[in-house]
């Protein structure tokens, strides 16, 4: 099938059009390249070697004998090209990754506060207004996240998507079904809880079928198809800005720096490993909602782990030290989390677990490209509030 | 104290801004005009002869003695003046009215929906983050609307802004209070819910003391103070898309049209008269929530009808007809509507009725100013979907 999609030089972007190509869809990627631009802006570089768009589709070409589309569009600001391609094209699934995903990057000032809701808002209402405009029966997947959901009621499974509630009428407690109650802790997560109520609307008002897939925090770099040639490799971001706490922990060890804990660690975290994510992008794209269903709402995550346990599974396999810092985000020191995932399970996903997945990690990608590493740019900089920064500043 | 009125020169705005003024506030108007811009566009004007800002202004000075000031500026737009604005003037209050307001205009085309969103979401944001940079302990009134709450539940009553809830967990069923789950009928009126988050964040975050008015319709068109010069006179909007449901009827009575509703009247709605409307803006200012404390929501209406209800009431006064169209909107054609509205009673609100006020604006304005509408403009012309408008058309 033909898909577009938009953000495909990114992180999950990338691996999931090859995954799609080699699946043997028709896959046309939509980026602007702004991922790579403010990798210039915060003067630090993926960890691997990752090449320009064009070199990656060659070697795509070459190796696969498929071949992927570029155009390169602001999804968000040029809304007549993105409707006359949509118009030309004719996709019957765009996959929407078009968004400034970096939570501490959204809380760094008002300039980049300002830059991820200009930009995540106004890229999600153009891909759903060209949707309507076109008048094409195109099925939207986006990528969320479970910052949506907030951290959950002590007790509580999350669900996928939706709660049902009893709430007190005349007529005694009613059940209803909710968009689960919407808690983010970032700027970031803050615009994937405003996507939501476009999904809702438009789902609603002029029956676009949607699925929105809430991830958790991606581990892992490569996938079947980034690993078959150098060119193709995959982003691995280290920065305290994009760099999951994950990453910064393979980093720490591969440079020999301690790893760094914000706070007590406690905090619960879900994971899935960029293969499964690809995979179940893929799931996504060939399992759709049907005409006039509600928006399809699937949490995409495999397991969770307190930041600690991350830690200490890191330092045993490479023997670095652990080390608890202040901690700048304004969020829990301890919570726990229990997520429903058993969509993703029932269409056929077989997990990669971070036990198995970890070591691969820790040799082919930290200790492989370790001498590519500025360790200044490791630490966490992004402070989530005044009281945060004047915490930080006291301890100094 | 000083205050600042985001949009203060559009309906609501303006008798505000002098409201305040009268009560001895120190009061400047931040608007970019964009009210009589999109006048421009759909060619149409006011049906009252409303006057540019600066005779306005001087007329206010004139007639009270006191001043107000003006400051043309695009709030969503222009950041840094915005944020070098709130810095000199230091306000202890931002009433935030500088959001497009009618439903109909945001579903006209992808181009004003994609306007709708953009300036309305980078507004809120804007000031938002500009009350956190300026350092300042700022009080942020915003003009939200009833329409967030979707059409709630049967046998139910429309909480103030939160509604507890019971949800299952391991432990048996929990109380739990949630922000009202969202359910807007409109682009426009999805913004307002939107907005909604940025307020749970920045309250949550940055502990910014925000109060959110979700507002029913407003009907009338003077207060206390437009009244006192010609030169002051408020907006009154009767096109189909910036006239509301009650404005429309006044104008078609007094120009000898039938009175057209929509489907069979029955939905339900909440109206507010505009001097209760300033009325609220007061006590919502003087009142302001405590540091610390979440979100203050309350619901500004006084009165519910339905459609059809209303019709019959401008028609037993003017002796005009009804007719029933077919309903562009994407909306149930009946429904029930209960609303909690203590806390501007508690507050000490003493509001005006239909039943006692509609007949000035059929003599004041409506029969006063006939000889100023263009008739071409009365029907409402935005259809919400496809099958809105093929439906319309199929009945031409």
């Amino acid at each position: 099938m033909k898909i577009l999609v938009l953000g495909g030089d990114g992180f999950c972007g990338w691996p999931s059009a090859l995954h799609l190509s080699e699946r043997g869809h028709d896959v046309v990627i939509v980026d602007n390249l702004s991922r790579r631009k403010i990798d210039v802006e915060l003067e630090v570089e993926s960890l691997t070697p990752i090449q320009p768009i064009s070199t990656r589709l060659n070697a795509w070409s070459r190796v696969s004998g498929k071949s992927i589309g570029f155009v390169n569009l602001c999804v968000g600001k040029e809304y007549q090209e993105l409707l006359d391609l949509i118009a030309s094209e004719r996709p019957a699934a765009i996959v929407h990754f078009a968004e400034q995903r970096a939570a501490p990057y959204s809380m760094k000032s008002a300039r980049h506060k300002r830059y991820t809701v200009d930009n995540n808002l106004n890229a999600t209402n153009d891909v759903l207004s060209a949707i309507v405009d076109s008048g094409l029966d195109i099925h939207l997947i986006h990528l969320g996240t479970m910052g949506v959901y907030g951290y959950g009621t002590a007790g509580m499974k999350i669900p996928e998507g939706y709660l049902n509630i009893k709430v007190a009428t005349s007529e005694g407690l009613q059940d209803q079904e909710i968009l689960y109650p919407a808690n983010p802790g970032s700027i970031y997560h803050m615009t994937k809880t405003q996507d939501q109520l476009f999904f809702h609307f438009y789902n609603k008002n002029d029956k676009v079928r949607i699925t929105d897939l809430h991830q958790g925090i991606v581990w892992g770099t490569q996938t079947a198809e980034t690993k078959r040639d150098e060119s193709l490799i995959n982003r691995f971001d280290y920065d305290g800005d994009y760099g999951t706490v994950l990453n910064r922990f393979l980093m720490q060890a591969a440079i020999d720096f301690p790893l760094t804990v914000h706070g007590t660690g406690g905090q619960t975290r879900a994971f899935i490993h960029i293969q499964d994510t690809v995979r179940c992008i893929q799931l996504a794209v060939e399992n759709p909602p049907q005409a006039g269903e509600k928006v399809l709402i699937m949490n995409q995550m495999t397991e969770t782990h307190r930041v600690r346990d991350l830690a200490k599974m890191i330092a045993d396999i490479t023997g670095a030290e652990v080390v608890n810092l202040s901690n700048p985000r304004n969020e829990a020191d301890e919570n726990d989390l229990h997520v429903e995932h058993d969509t993703f399970l029932s269409l056929g996903l077989k997990p990669i677990t971070l036990e198995t997945g970890l070591m691969e990690e820790v040799t082919d990608i930290a200790r492989r490209y370790a001498d590519r590493c500025d360790r200044s740019k490791v630490p966490a900089l992004s402070y989530w509030n005044a009281e945060r920064l004047a915490a930080k500043n006291r301890a100094e």
